[in-house]
């Protein structure tokens, strides 16, 4: 007789019994008890690492413990080279998880570090380091298993397509407006190309306003004056869908749906069907 | 026995069989097929015509590459010449069509490579690339058949007139504390006229802040408080107005009740009354 | 047999006929016709005299065109006084219109013209200018009137005491902060005193962010960190105020109050009262 | 036979009458009457302490009126002590007292004043200062009772895991971005470490922009591009989940149905169901 199958997303266990099952479950599952151990374990190695990493492009400690890092660093990638060896051995497909997002980030945030021996060098040092930060991520990945993250990312994620379209729109007006002050400023203002004045009407349109660019002539500072109230329109868009499609999450709806017709979603006080005017099963 | 007309938004094609009305379809309309296959084509060609504008912009880049953008800005011209040639013979009122919106604007945006030749001179160039930057709008204009573009600017549509009233007030709070700190700063400070004065009040009600123009003095730094005191209350406005827009938008009902148990409230898309089931009058 | 009285607003006319009554309703009430003409033309007189003081400021302008402004200011001026003492002319009780906001405010527009005659002095010109730019607070109160300014203005009235607990919220944390920084930046970084240091907080807090002072000590900058986050959370607090009065706002309710026990705002599906349950007349 | 006892909060009054139950009632409630005129002094003197320390660090003021401001610190130091003991005094158990949130900030803010006279200094003053300046944080305590101020502490309450993960997002962005500029950029452009990296990138998506730090490579200003798309994105975040936390929480219902015709979805303060008029269960 089989033993049921051992599911995780979209990774499945090497074995359904014996060490590779267990430590699957370890591993890529977030239950209570050890798997979740597991994991905070798993984030905090991640954060102190990273912490690590800020701490040791501050020149003044790395002069004095520039050592102690740099074992932590070593310390840090072996640690997480077995790691991403163990998932290697107990996941069924090791190829699909290699191919993963995270599969991808696990091995770019150990491969640098042995790089790092090949070919030395402080700029390549440093990018182990950006590359070894992105295995922050994890923790964001993880949060999509708690409540308040999932209500939160579920409402980006309905409104991604309006989102995309707002971004459109927010381009277009940098383009035209990052155009026209590259030609009533030009470069005497700093505005040398388009694309900088395009990345300075998006740091106005963004409210952002580092004021390392600004107009200086008249008509200059008057388009400026209408970017930024679109700016302020504009600023409203984002929110405006974002707290919409919140809104909508957290308004309640019956679960069931209409028994004649299979029509789901129907309001909490409903006692028919809207569409067909079957009966609700009573709430 | 005649044909039905093709309509496409206001305007008409000059003709309902033939090759003119193939391509009245191909060009006016968005249908899925060719039309839509002209759409995308369409825009990536105005898409990329922009980028070489852009890159063109780039003094480094001009240098080695100006040739090749040369010829590309004259292959996209007469490109759009011939889709703006095709488009007059296609229609049924080319003058109506010549005097829209979107038919200014191609106009616009390859007459100047012409005028080019006439009179020369970097300047003029300028003004031909921004112009051509315009163009960019159409995809704006394709986006507002999509869903996502058409609720939000549907939302923006029906905010309108709240948005001007908010204007006008940001406006008058602009003069008074642009005149107020014109009056309390002078010249000295950079607030060399009320216009100034009222860009430096926009880039501070509108968050920006540059920090070209900043109060000097205790009094002006105190004004300047109680300006970004209102500018804070005020940035909500515009979010709520739209957000509130958006909503309803989102959340619409039928207003009338139903003729049984006088329930009002319906869903949209309600035939029958989610009370007493009874049927309701076709919307 | 005697008229009905004249009202607008607070005020009464001075007759109920003749021309005083006919001159009160053009000038004090908006209805179609006389009146809502006399109000438009009365804002183009504001908006363009306002213009004149903005145009006026500008030195180049000034130099050129200084003759014709100083001839429009006193066009302007005598306009307003005429306008001023038809005002007391027509209403009944002079000196109640006299003392309110709007009396005071025409007062004051016209007055420092006069004065300017008795005490000369381009500082006292300058008075007389942002003075009479505070004339523009007329176009907001017709606004009052016009339905979308209506629905803005009167949710903004709902949430005043929420704005203000948050503006005490505010200020406390800018105290905080401000303080922090006068601490541990000192004069050397710009924090010249706590007031100095308040009015950066306020700066970054409502993310306008001049730069032209800031933190430069590592603890400085942690510190600003916390206030920036801090800022970025309660950025959203009059955003959430205004939005859910303005949501509240467009929600319809049955305006009929209870023939029982009076208690109103019910529903829009109510049949019965929520209190005592009596029969509510039917919708 | 034994009185009732006496509660404010989660302290009690020393004894049930005499001098010690009357001043708990007075120092320790907020009834009308008698505490709350003494809630409403207390604000007052600590506004005015906060004000003097404000003002004495102005240095003109100082040199002018630095002698009546000392004398001012004193007085309040005395009052404010005389109504720390007093508040020991009369609470039932004034360690608990002593141990609670305010109970330590009214010891922090008196303490300073007599360290300073052991150890003098104006850097120590200035601590007395800031540690002094926290006092008004009771007028926020107190605000906690009025309306407006509990709704609004209520829905930051409700949504405070939504916001510690979404400042668990900001911050790693912050993380990444700060460490990609670091590499990016470098010192040259004052990225001199990951953490002053970090600080620009939450100035930026904070959208303050102080200036002073700002990118200058073309691939650094593309990168702080994408920065500031994302935090406008992101800004919509925290007022989304503000507003409809305060929007859930100015219109809760009733959960339980009404037991005749099974109408969810009631007013809070509904005794009858406005459909059928049926008495609802007491809530």
């Amino acid at each position: 007789m089989s033993q049921p199958r051992i599911i995780a997303g979209k990774f499945e266990a090497a074995s359904t019994q014996g060490w590779r099952a267990r430590w699957f479950e370890i591993i890529f599952r977030h239950d209570p008890g050890a798997p979740r151990r597991f994991d905070l374990l798993l984030i905090a190695a991640i954060v102190i690492s990273v912490i690590v990493v800020i701490l040791d492009s501050e020149a003044g400690l790395r002069e004095r413990w520039g050592y102690w890092f740099y074992l932590a660093e070593w310390g840090f990638t072996l640690l997480f080279t077995a790691e991403y060896l163990a998932r290697l051995a107990v996941v069924r497909y090791p190829w699909r998880y290699a191919r993963s997002f995270y599969g991808v980030i696990d091995l770019l945030s150990i491969l640098p570090t042995y790089l790092s021996l090949l070919l030395p060098g402080s700029q390549a040092l440093l990018v182990v380091r950006i590359l070894r930060i992105l295995r922050i991520f994890r923790v964001l990945k993880l949060m999509e298993y708690t409540e308040a993250g999932g209500v939160l990312v579920g409402a980006l994620y309905r409104s991604r397509r309006k989102i995309l379209v707002f971004l459109v729109a927010v381009l277009t007006i940098a383009v035209v407006f990052g155009a026209a002050l590259y030609v009533i400023e030009g470069p005497e203002s700093g505005y040398t190309s388009i694309p900088i004045g395009m990345y300075w009407a998006i740091t106005t349109m963004a409210t952002v306003g580092y004021g390392d660019i600004t107009p200086v002539t008249p008509f200059g500072r008057f388009v400026t004056t209408i970017l930024m109230l679109i700016g302020y329109g504009i600023i409203a868009v984002p929110t405006g869908i974002y707290t919409a499609e919140l809104a909508l999450g957290l308004r309640e709806r019956r679960k069931d749906a209409c028994p004649d017709c299979k029509l789901a979603e129907h309001d909490v006080d409903a006692n028919y069907c809207r569409r067909c005017g079957g009966k609700l099963p009573d709430a």
